[in-house]
């Protein structure tokens, strides 16, 4: 990124989210969301796939930051636990910035095929919870299990989270979204 | 369907297969598939919206299944053990199409696309037994997580049905991928 263009990825995230807003995803276009953010369509090009992946910029950050609380995460956490770790730390990287994710949702929510390329999202982050408990020493079926019980809590906190009258940390609703599956059994 | 066409929809599914299987997913056209089922083009569209569909073909009546019997199931059991019921009555469809469900598993998994809809279906099926819950007068978010962990648990079962050594029943491989789930802290 040339020094000519001061955090033009920001600026392309601030404009699609108000065009996505106003006029509709479906309406926008890649040129849109350049022109409209002050950069060219090439520019835009170099830092995002396609406009659907604007809307998720922060899924490989998270899924990374993830990653590396849960082999960061103490020994002698179960694989639950170090699974759930990792969630509260990809979710702090959103915690100042929900109402970028209630705007968020609510466009993906207009969109199924922005819905998919969600679930899509979120099977990944599965997948990369998996490997990090792999390399903690846990076996299948085991480590599949927590990544998907730890992603499906994560998911249900989140929708908690931006949906809430009374807005809550975003960690308080992954911890009572986690007590709920427990006691589940 | 008209009498002039005998499991017509068997034979595609069969002749799909076939062909997926030879020459590739991507390599096969849907009038591959009619001219090979001895159907017409036409044919093949009046029952499959595209060739994908051939691999989903027992998606739907499977939701259907899961659906019906956790309505059914006893009043006394555990949301999640209601959920799992859904999960042994969709899956005893299968429990006589192993090659099938073998067959048709190596195909998805060399193509992402694919899997990518296997990930949509899986995803339906989740919502499907969530709402079944609710009907059951389980609320959110415990009908949400009951209907994830059900639906993680048959994927996780089937993944182990189709590639154990030893062929065992789809419905012992769920009930093995439960408990591991139960006993994960």
């Amino acid at each position: 990124m040339g020094r000519w263009e001061p955090d033009a990825r920001g600026r392309m995230i601030r404009a699609a989210m108000e065009l996505f807003a106003e006029r509709g995803f479906e309406q926008t276009t890649a040129g849109d969301i350049a022109e409209s953010a002050g950069v060219t369509e090439r520019t835009f090009f170099r830092h995002f796939a396609d406009k659907r992946e604007v809307l998720f910029d922060s899924s490989e950050t998270m899924q990374r930051t993830a990653y590396d609380a849960i082999l960061a995460a103490s020994g002698d956490l179960s694989p639950l636990d170090a699974a759930l770790a990792g969630m509260v730390a990809g979710g702090a990287l959103l915690a100042d910035r929900r109402d970028h994710a209630v705007r968020r949702s609510r466009i993906i929510a207009a969109n199924p095929g922005l819905h998919e390329r969600e679930l899509l999202k979120l099977a990944a982050m599965a997948d990369t919870t998996s490997e990090a408990l792999g390399r903690r020493g846990v076996t299948e079926p085991d480590a599949g299990l927590a990544a998907h019980m730890a992603v499906t809590v994560f998911h249900v906190a989140f929708a908690r989270w931006i949906s809430a009258e009374e807005p809550r940390g975003l960690d308080a609703c992954i911890a009572e979204a986690a007590a709920a599956l427990r006691a589940l059994k």
